[in-house]
């Protein structure tokens, strides 16, 4: 069995194995205040040119999401998310169980559109019954989304500016940044990231880590006492010195960016193999996450020998499944699974 | 001025007055433990035909859903409504500030389809991933539904037999239950809707009292204890006694019901006074709630001589706006209402 | 059977219910939006010299003290109370079901002491684990206190100071307000508190009024969006109106002050009463609640007559309990009660 | 600088690290799904004697312990716990976070009386306004306690008691739990921890696992559908072999054990070289950690060599610290510490 099914299959990077075992028999402080978080926080501040970010590890993604959207929104406030994002469909309610609403508006192309943002927070103000309704506070993207696609700088300074007109924090689940950040088609980087948003993090699980999530706070008025909800909410690791020294090894050179590109050149493969194939995709992703429809008459041969995620019934015969890459894959198992679906077509 | 925006313009009957002047001196105990509380308890289940039913009076409506919904449900549960549900949207996130996703499916004429809240569940426990996403809890219905629509027995029965099949509570928000009852159209009876759902409420607020819900809970495993959550989410009124004796002047005769028919006649005749003018309405409703399609050149005179709630943008030039009747709706004041709205257009 | 038991066992002051009846039929908006809450909350801002707070008024003292805890804590701070405070014991966990730890402290007469809380604070801060433990957030105290005793002038800035110091919010419940306005041992009014706390509420429940809590929000950034929060925790009345119509009858003449001073009159006289009978207390009272300690053979012939609350067990054979008086207590009760109790001793 | 502050300060053993390498390239299924976590679970539950029970790997402490308790509480229910409880002091209020209060009882030695408790819960429904107050719905404890005592068979069968009196569920907090079952003193074992609690775990954190905690659950109506509430909570670690792995290497052999005895056996060394030299404890502890009090003028030296946890001021002069032992802590720098705190002296 060769799995494509998720970009977390195995351990971490090599290198990253090996600092942590260099690093295992230091005496160090816990909870994140040992030299190699500090550390790990100095090189991801000089990458976002953010000198007055403020850097917290935390071990998961939902966790991320749900303490910093605690801890930014008011009592009364809810979050826009996409109906596909992350916080709206797969965190288990998440959010919600910390008493905010998760706004979903329709998805386009797994993004939030800036203009549907300021239209719903428009009807929403306009409204005479507004109190008896969720106040937007917050708006949660993620880069890459769910469906593998991206924002653009138009689209991100969008909402930006949608965000400044009605108070909102604008905050970028980045669980997959690298792959974002390493495709051909993106025209982002971590300052622009860092400048444009209130918030995001740096995604360590799906990356080549064993685990770990950056979060990099640049809004200053939502720095103080942050650590007190990390540590409520569960995400303040012991033993924070691993988180520290997972970032470091993966940032402080240049092996986070190598390890995406990696993943996005065989994704593209991937994607070009099939393309010639004739399948068609569910969406056209740049990242290194692959949607193509596939027979399900093929996929019931396919599952004997390949890991999926099936995403969506197309029709009555067809599904869009979700091959991953990551780090850790290898080339020669691309072009099986290219191969053998071809033989199966 | 003459007001048609909502169905709790004014105080209450007053036959519902004079009773709380009556006993105003009375001594009692407080937090509903008084013999009036007992009496209008005994008169509920007598008219449900629910001789072993829990029965609460809470002061409002949306207090009477977060409360009981924040009973029912487990951490990790949500609850299925209409997306024009009112917990979905009037009730400034009351259920998600419990910890709790509103799962809105979308609403067909107001309601929520059975079918539809079948299919969810069997995609949801179908998934690989169920455990990632919120667990279908409860299903919230309203009767009349937000929009004037009633359900009927069947409809009632399916939701019921879909709720058995996946272990859901079914919650029945009566807020204006009399005029449903009440209406032409309706084939409900207390009884039925007793023994149908695991809880329901009777409204008071917008039907002639000052203000209290009867919240009615059947199904046994969901009643011990529920006072404490009533205290806990600032339910139990110190006066309980308050409640007692508006539900006894209500119920114990007539007087509930009286008020229902009033309201309901004075609607049936302001619906065939617009139809007769020709105009069209947003959906078909047959209770107290009327939801004609107007000009804005109209509204904008119309709205100097009577009060109403704008609904909904229909086309560039025409809106939704809602006219509400009551116990207290005069039948002079309808017929000056279509005069004026014939005579505008 | 005569009731000491509490300060609401009786509806309304017959002229709040007499302005309840006068207005019935007007018609209002809802929400508290009407002429009566608007002039009840020009009232109340004239009465405390305090021309920009906001006024808003709930339906209970627990809603209250949750709602606007809640509203104004960070998730990861809790309030600091007096070991007896209502907060603390007797609302059934309602902050704490906002997510809130309530920090108890030992109360000194019912008190909470400036000093003590500044100890806490210092000791909070100085701990180098401080992130691990629960931030103190705001200062909660009644007054009266739950058992009849009032702050000074001197103890009340004292803790604004301390609450100054640490940034901590201060918020005073006056759920019996009047009763320690009307003490001979007050030297605190309306200007005075509404300047040296944050908020404070002025009580209406246990003070003649059907219901109804005059929430007072003096530091102006603590105004903004309250009532979107109000509405989700089920505190905003439909009919809003009967909270200004009470209170404008209360306040804008003598009627609050005057309800007050009988019942503190009667207090009196029962304290005097039973200090001539050689009976001892539990705590030395100012206010409408006392709190003698009775033989328990005594309390079992007197509970026949005379109702009381059960407060604490003193010694094997005596209980403090408590005997409340109000604006409805009669004198003639008084005597008997008293003659009741040098009888039996 | 030799640290001894806390038993987290190193990475993993050596062993653990080793399988962690070894299993690095595997590809496993997501979420605790992989075949080392089903192997750690059969491993834990033959040692516990529990064939039924389920078991889930958490990161931490403070999530395994909010998770559970937010899980069997309703939400009208507290969890009692000495006022010493790590859920009570060190956990920044992560309980009351998921809405349900902490009922702090005086600690004895560290630990809850059984007698306390069921006196507090005779108190508790016995009140006449138990509804006005926090329903006591579970019993927490930790074993080791905080201060490094241990509870023997009568007192954990004692608690077992009142909780099956009173209704209430009894978890046990483990973190330390290997340091208790190799104390000298310990009268415990796994399959009676098993089978007197509903519910406890098994610490990796502070045991030597670079993180991770083993709960195991055998209460057979408390395991449905737990996996969504540690998926909410953010303790679903995507990687969840990592935990498996851990706590295969810890638990299928001794290591576990026999790093506990080696923290115990240096602990005892140290705590008799302390008594040699006169010093006394704050408490009379069994386990690996220990709290000497030290002047303070001799703590203003050592600390430039030595690193502990200050803990509480005894008197004017000195101060009870605390140092831990763990399976990372070599005899020879014991032997150093108690020479120095012998010649400053």
């Amino acid at each position: 069995m060769i799995r494509f099914n998720s970009d977390y299959l195995e351990g971490a990077h090599p290198v990253i194995m090996a600092h942590l075992l260099e690093t295992n028999l230091e005496q160090t402080p816990g909870y994140g205040e040992d030299a190699h978080c500090e550390n790990a926080r100095a090189v991801i501040r000089r990458l976002c040119a953010a000198p007055d970010a403020d850097v917290h590890f935390l071990v998961g993604g939902t966790q991320t999401n749900f303490t910093f959207l605690a801890a930014v929104l008011k009592p009364w406030q809810g979050v826009i998310s996409a109906d596909s994002g992350h916080i709206a469909v797969h965190e288990t309610g998440a959010v919600e169980a910390t008493g905010h609403k998760v706004i979903a508006l329709p998805a386009i192309n797994g993004k939030l559109d800036a203009t549907m943002v300021d239209d719903y927070c428009d009807l929403h103000f306009a409204d005479e019954s507004h109190e008896h309704m969720v106040m937007p506070g917050a708006v949660y993207i993620s880069n890459p989304t769910e469906v593998g696609t991206l924002y653009n700088r138009e689209e991100l300074s969008a909402l930006r500016e949608v965000c400044d007109r009605w108070g909102l924090t604008l905050f970028l689940d980045g669980a997959r940044l690298g792959y974002g950040l390493a495709s051909p088609e993106n025209d982002l980087d971590l300052p622009f990231i860092a400048r444009t948003t209130d918030a995001f993090y740096i995604g360590g699980t799906k990356q080549g880590l064993l685990f770990g999530e950056a979060l990099v706070i640049t809004r200053e008025d939502l720095q103080p006492d942050f650590r007190y909800i990390i540590k409520q909410k569960g995400g303040m690791l012991a033993k924070g010195r691993l988180l520290g020294v997972q970032f470091e090894a993966a940032l402080e050179g240049d092996l986070y960016m190598e390890m995406s590109r990696h993943a996005i050149d065989l994704a593209m493969r991937l994607k070009e193999g099939l393309n010639d194939l004739g399948v068609s995709f569910m969406i056209d992703s740049p990242t290194n996450q692959q949607f193509p429809i596939l027979p399900d008459s093929l996929l019931e041969d396919l599952r004997h020998r390949f890991s999926y995620a099936t995403i969506q019934r197309i029709d009555p015969t067809h599904t869009a499944v979700r091959f991953c890459t990551s780090w850790a894959t290898r080339g020669e198992d691309v072009e099986s699974l290219i191969d053998a679906i071809g033989e199966l077509l």
